[in-house]
């Protein structure tokens, strides 16, 4: 399924139904949370900010250009603001070719985070789930980065950028912000969706193995 | 979505769907719990007492005078009696301008009062999603008051309208009940809902930092 | 809703709809548990055994003699048996006025007796939603008793009879069965499904308190 | 329910059925897990790899021989890969005249393996639910075998052979993997999800009961 080609109005509409799965999820409650994913080579579609997700529409999604981050087409809805997370899903986008990125406030990967403690990454061993993230083996011992939150979501910016940059999480289709939650990727939104439940699943496994709750939803 | 106008009917309607909504999450379950809605500035949308709220239709709503709690228009269905809750639903909405109040009958909600031991109040900090609460940052050191249960809910006014009138929790749109549960509101139901979604997650957090089980739905 | 007067249709029909409710709740799991109700005063709608719980249909169900068990109407499907609870289910129904009962395969339930230690009863107290319990306030120190599992399902009859009859448990709606599940009844399928809420809640709520997890569905 | 004949196209469509059910109860996540179903004596319907397991149609499914494993036909899309899972499959069905597979990657019996250690079994007793599994009763001591992970899936092979073999796990219808999941299998499909149901049940519990979160959800 991964590999299916969709229509643009196909996309916007399974970026709406993954959202209202991660919804049901608790991954994106509260408005929290968000989703994007590329319309084309130049152009991202991206989900407004401040709105209750499971409840957002494909005439809800803004156009976003890829590399600079503007909005080419905004909703009919002018009460609707783009994502705050727009300059963060396209440097992800950009940096690593992803299709697809989603943003998830799950209790699950705030926890996980905890477990980092002041260490800049989470280390994930011995499950064979790992197997799900891409290029990955059940051996492996995987590192995801973890930042430090920020008062305003665009000011983690720079620690992405420098987590990007670092050769030690080349593996890693995630970034982990303490006290917040995390970020996921994928080469389309069927990857970004098979790597948010791999990462969960991860966050869950290790929370539990620690002997804390997970609380998934 | 917070700011769409609805029909007198669509209120209605929302108001049921968040009901099963709130019943799917286990926060209103045994015929617990609860929600009004102002219908318009003077009179206030309530659900009956003591039936299974994810089973309550627009026309088992009460019409309810804001002020005096009086009821303006009971349901088609006689059987049926106003939420015990009015007395509280109107103060909350008199006394901070709000438009829409749900009651939670939530384990997380009793098991994150606990954690307040004999404390007037309950910290929450350190925590993104404290965002999701109209005004609060997430540097803040969010205060939610909570209260003593008593034998009947009427019984609960006197300690509510204190904590209402108490500075020190004017940011809170939350009322811990020990033993029992959570007053939520917001301007709007929209905006009650986002607030309900929020306080839940922050209480599940707080239980599972503090190595308890906030017992998920 | 909980006065509603239904059709024998309906009646058979809400039957089945709890089924998969309880089944969504994980209470009916690997076809274990199951639900009887009053057709009339001398007969009960009984679910077969060993199926499916929320594939069970109208058709599907049993109707017995209510004071001797035995069976008035089978099925059109002969491969169904009745219920293994009918003994039970008609003893609870005959001795406490019952329109209902339902039993649990919980492992809520089972925690909850795990807590019960060497006791003869688990006694919940400093909750709220043991108002839902009719007739017990939430003041209560609310006794259930707590019975040893047995080979067969109907060996556990004298234990339940012995438990009716003791007036230290006059209150209780609930009838703990030690590693195994729990037996709950109301005046009908509505007060039935309150109940099995509440006490659920309530076992939920004792194992969190005392450290165990519920593990809700 | 079991014994419900069922067409060779109701078949696939109860397949499917069930792949979308043990997605929504966390068993399938991610792409990981799978199923097969005797399709006739000698033919197997089997679920490709690699594909979000609540996606998957009739028409993705493979057919392959039993004896052999060698694919007999292939789903329309040439995308598509069988399930890695088919000589383990094929295996367990062979050797223990089973109608039907399936492959558990849920977090509890990743937990409920943790648990045993290193044994090369996990005893489970003191629960009713063991009645669920065909001829065990609720007095058993039941051992479900545990094996190692190895990297690929298909060198669990000779592990599951030889747990197969060994009289000392004749009546279990599960082979726990360590870090990895579980196979449970039955005489057809609603067998096959009766087993998945109690084992599921039985892993939450021996976890919860260790005082581990078995990650409900």
């Amino acid at each position: 399924m991964s590999k299916r080609s969709a229509s643009i109005k196909g996309q916007a509409e399974l970026l709406c139904r993954l959202l209202r799965l991660f919804y049901d999820k608790d991954w994106v409650s509260g408005t929290g949370g968000g989703i994007c994913a590329a319309k084309d080579s130049k152009t991202v579609l991206m989900a407004p900010t401040g709105v209750h997700k499971e409840e957002v529409k494909p005439s809800d999604l803004f156009i976003v250009d890829r590399s600079s981050g503007a909005i080419v087409r905004p909703p009919k809805n002018r009460a609707l603001t783009v994502s705050e997370c727009n300059p963060i899903f396209c440097t992800i986008m950009n940096r690593r070719g992803a299709g697809s990125v989603m943003h998830s406030h799950a209790l699950s990967s705030v926890l996980a985070a905890d477990l980092a403690g002041k260490h800049d990454d989470l280390i994930i061993e011995g499950l064979e789930m790992l197997k799900g993230v891409r290029g990955v083996s059940n051996q492996a011992k995987h590192a995801v980065p973890v930042i430090q939150n920020t008062p305003r979501e665009r000011e983690l910016l720079d620690q992405i950028r420098l987590m990007l940059e670092n050769s030690a999480y080349a593996e890693s289709f995630c970034i982990l912000v303490r006290n917040h939650g995390a970020y996921i990727w994928g080469e389309d939104l069927w990857e970004a969706k098979r790597h948010a439940e791999i990462y969960h699943f991860l966050f869950e496994a290790v929370v539990a193995r620690a002997g804390q709750n997970p609380n998934p939803g």
